[in-house]
């Protein structure tokens, strides 16, 4: 081996003076903004006050702002401080061992106290909360990360935090729901005696396993009932998408410092909050300077939501409590596959997304989990990180796209979002190395099924 | 809150190209090395020629050499740039909570692949074993630490790895066997049937919880009884600490970055790996260049070899089977309690710490684990990172270090470090939350009959 030169060098970091001052807003650059999101009683357009009742002014005016750059309050970027900027790595072991003439970089967001990038909104929900004289924030959890994510960030600011957790996971995944608890914040199986939609559903069976869908009901409602508590999101909304522009920002910044720029960019996309913090910055670059980057967001084939969804009205969630917006969908109905990425097993995608993938301005492709885990134990063993589940859909689309580099002989350049580690998902690993998972694909009766709980509009 | 200055930088990196390239050896410097190993069977010195059957050249030579410096090979570092320099933090919010003038400084190695740091030396000891032809490494692991990391070690050089694994771990911690198995190593439940050390314990007891000590000895076996196998360990040995001193160059460096030099270094000690690996670099230089900074190591008091142990000639395991040392120690028959840090259930120390501890050199403390795991917390939701359970021996000392500041009103600057995190041990803290866990302490009665089993000496 040769000795080190500055193109050996594996991590890419910005000092903490470089972090980003402001959240980019692609409502400013995208030629089609999104339909407006529809109060689901009245199919009106929703206004703020709709929202008010939940979300704090200043989330709700983040909501709607056509302003492209948005300032990230101090307080925030002090505690964005503590693990931000993340690094980009150059994959230089796994460009080897793929022996591909492709530059393969990724962002890891796994560097974050919570193990992912949800903690980058959390904060500034937590933040804007406080601000508006709220004591406590009710939210929904199905893997785990969320709510992490959120119990930190209330730590961090003095909020009390109640997590709903999907009760099949409050009992798999023990050591989530004590790192939640561990910061303070109440965990409570979902459904539960909390509250009126817990109750109806635990009347008809006391041992439910509980689904994404009605712990956000309880979680809403929970909200919706006490005057002190509001509720958080961790994906789908534009406001949560802003947050994680921070991502992207810095990568581009980090890959001018070795004079890149990338060819392609490649993220994993369940409700699109991650997908889109990595790539929007390099979206508006496309749409403001002639760059050419392809973006592709990677989606399981268990839950193909861009790849096989309808582009329509659809709820956010299964009791139809969520105003109606205009995404691609499998139709709030459906109940994915329980495929070991938890994070990816949403029936639609954030409007902004879908906009943009309506606008052939993104591409979209879905992957089986079986090959999402072989190449994440290719990935670890080449750069000893393990990926999440999610996180590894989006290290097999790179590998992919550096496996056709090889073919053509084309250097490329290839950047992917790592967005979590896996350190809380190794049972799947371990189901994977025991031969016990599948590729699970969408079936086209699937489709007709769950589609025909589409809201009718005349 | 102010605008960031750069007093307000929490992170202090260094460059790839100031990774360290060469270790520390303390012997080059201390006052007085340590009485040689003996034989156990002879009860004289040990020689080179005693260690080949289970040990590389180059690491038998790196465990006798006196040279102040000792290279790191090309290849090392380069796996080292994967996640090496490693950040020094400065605990800001930690200093705030605790309204301390002290400046608190920490070294973390917890964003090593394997979560901590014991990939400094399986990376070399791997490397020197490929070297010299070694086909396949055998190893123990307790909590899991070690096993992970040689693991990943040996998937990075295409050695084949088999770690015996303490069976009641090998049951309550399925993670961390799936973690090493993902990277290719073989996990065997200990006692076992691979080994005649652990047939003879199932002879008696076909369901017994097995310990380290048992562990060892069937590794030890296995490495002696195979030509391409030799035996991995993951502390107490020159060499193992050796690989460990760039923990404590890097931050040596780091803290010059920001002008500061430490007034007290604290380590959590095990058999000494960590600890030593952080202090040694600072106690060169209250040996050679006038400094005084304290050096302090933290125990627990289920396990205080330093604070209550004998300095004596002692095994390394329980079976005999290793070179006698002389070392502060328990008893090799002493088994401590079941506290959850795990990797500080060691009966002795190693020589170069037991030797500088003798000679006044270093300070020694014992605290309960119920006391770390308090301060854990409150340092977890300060800085958002969760500490493993070892490191929060280290982060108490801090604490009580920096509330003694408190109380003086003197400035001091503390740096400690926090050998890794606690996503696998999130069990630990839930007992701990659940009012389970006690300050469990070393009775005299415990002393005398644990030190009974001495070697005597004509």
């Amino acid at each position: 081996m040769s000795k080190m030169s500055n193109n050996d060098q594996v991590k890419i970091f910005l000092e903490e003076k470089e972090l980003p001052k402001q959240w980019y807003n692609i409502q400013a650059d995208m030629p089609n903004l999104p339909k407006p999101p529809l109060n689901p009683a009245t199919k009106q357009p929703v206004g703020p006050e709709d929202l008010s009742a939940i979300f704090p002014m200043d989330l709700i005016m983040q909501e709607v702002t056509t302003e492209r750059w948005v300032d990230i309050p101090e307080e925030v970027q002090e505690l964005y401080r503590l693990w931000r900027p993340s690094p980009v790595y150059r994959a230089k072991r796994l460009e080897k061992f793929l022996d591909t003439p492709a530059k393969i970089y990724y962002k890891y967001e796994g560097v974050s106290p919570s193990g992912s990038h949800k903690l980058n909104t959390s904060i500034p929900q937590a933040y804007y909360n406080k601000k508006a004289g709220i004591k406590r924030l009710s939210t929904e959890t199905g893997a785990g990360q969320w709510g992490t994510a959120l119990s930190q960030a209330c730590s961090f600011f003095g909020l009390e935090c109640t997590v709903y957790m999907v009760n099949i996971s409050f009992k798999q995944k023990p050591y989530r729901r004590s790192f939640i608890e561990l910061f303070g914040a109440n965990v409570i199986a979902s459904p539960s005696d909390h509250t009126e939609a817990g109750r109806n559903i635990l009347a008809k069976d006391s041992d439910a396993l509980g689904s994404l869908g009605i712990a956000i009901s309880e979680a809403v409602e929970d909200a919706v009932s006490r005057e002190d508590t509001n509720y958080a999101l961790g994906s789908v909304l534009n406001h949560v998408i802003l947050h994680q522009t921070v991502i992207g920002t810095e990568a581009k910044a980090q890959l001018a410092k070795v004079d890149q720029y990338p060819d392609i960019v490649i993220g994993c996309c369940g409700g699109g909050s991650n997908f889109a913090g990595l790539s929007f910055p390099f979206i508006k670059d496309n749409l403001t300077e002639n760059k050419k980057a392809r973006v592709i967001a990677v989606e399981p084939s268990a839950c193909p939501t861009l790849t096989k969804g309808k582009f329509a009205y659809d709820f956010g969630d299964t009791a139809k409590l969520t105003p109606m917006t205009m995404m691609y969908t499998l139709g709030h109905d459906f109940v994915p596959a329980g495929i070991h990425a938890g994070g990816l097993r949403y029936h639609g995608d954030s409007a902004l997304v879908s906009q943009l993938y309506h606008d052939g301005l993104i591409e979209a492709i879905a992957y089986g989990q079986n090959d999402t885990f072989a190449s994440a134990i290719k990935f670890a063993k080449a750069e000893g990180i393990v990926p999440a589940p999610e996180a590894s859909h989006a290290v097999h689309g790179a590998i992919v796209e550096a496996l056709k580099c090889k073919e053509s002989g084309e250097a490329k350049t290839i950047l992917f979002g790592l967005s979590g580690h896996g350190h809380f998902d190794l049972t799947a690993y371990d189901a994977y190395l025991g031969g016990q998972l599948e590729n699970i694909e969408y079936s086209d009766d699937a489709a007709q099924a769950s589609l025909a709980c589409l809201p009718k509009f005349k």
